[in-house]
């Protein structure tokens, strides 16, 4: 699916990409972990110190366009991270975010691991919540549904 | 890893764990798509109108007990609903989040995908951000790459 010798890094401005800097090298971070496909390093402002950002080391825009073969590497290693956040830190538990194109800081897909404890005054994205008129959340559930049929004809 | 005859969602009490009973058919739902591991449905709530949530079809309690096999499906189904909330309702970009434990409403596991829009007014949960004192991030850093090591031989 991904070409590896396409230096997928090499293929966009890198001046706007601080990962790709991170991953060559000219950029410091305090990396947690690395390995062939991805990077883990501290946001330099953290929601809560120890938030840590988890990004393939071979370029990607953002969740659109994420390699199948990355996946399961990104989930897992989200999941590990929740427990090394939780075990080492002391957390509770953990937040786990992608903002894709609106709110996304950086154009490299970046998955956030921030350690939460209760009480500490995030309150996320849980607020304010809306709600559907009847019928309406039927209508949206269809229209999405039609979408999705559409992504995995146009995926097959 | 997981043993599908082990009834997962029969485990636990379903009084607590509206996505079992969704599951089930016991309690109704806009459901957007479901297949064989995964479930998809509008959260009642929404952040904004199209907020969809995916779960496993058989109970998983958080991300940290997420079998390998789930993580390609659920982050790929991430990913194709992303660009369904896009093209089906014209969204801009999604916001992709995993409350793990902490802020975790309901106890099975759920992938939230928010359909967002330039100006939509979610600051999510970028606000307020905090800075680490001078050698503070290389600890952090520390203490969690060895908590990683750990959980890394737990799972060898």
């Amino acid at each position: 699916m991904t070409d590896p010798t396409a230096g997928g890094e090499h293929d966009h401005d890198r001046h706007d990409d601080v990962i790709c800097q991170i991953v060559a090298g000219d950029l410091d971070a305090a990396v947690v972990h690395r390995d062939d496909r991805l990077i883990a390093f501290l946001d330099h402002r953290p929601v809560f110190k120890g938030h840590v950002l988890i990004a393939p080391v071979h370029h990607v825009d953002n969740l659109l366009t994420l390699p199948e073969d990355l996946m399961q590497p990104m989930l897992g290693l989200a999941r590990r991270m929740s427990l090394a956040v939780i075990d080492g830190l002391g957390a509770t538990g953990t937040f786990s975010a992608i903002n894709t194109i609106v709110s996304q800081s950086i154009p490299h897909l970046h998955f956030h691991v921030v350690p939460r404890t209760k009480g500490d005054g995030l309150r996320g994205f849980f607020w304010p919540r809306t709600r559907y008129a009847a019928g309406e959340a039927a209508d949206y559930a269809a229209r999405i549904a039609a979408a999705l049929a559409l992504v995995d004809s146009d995926d097959a």
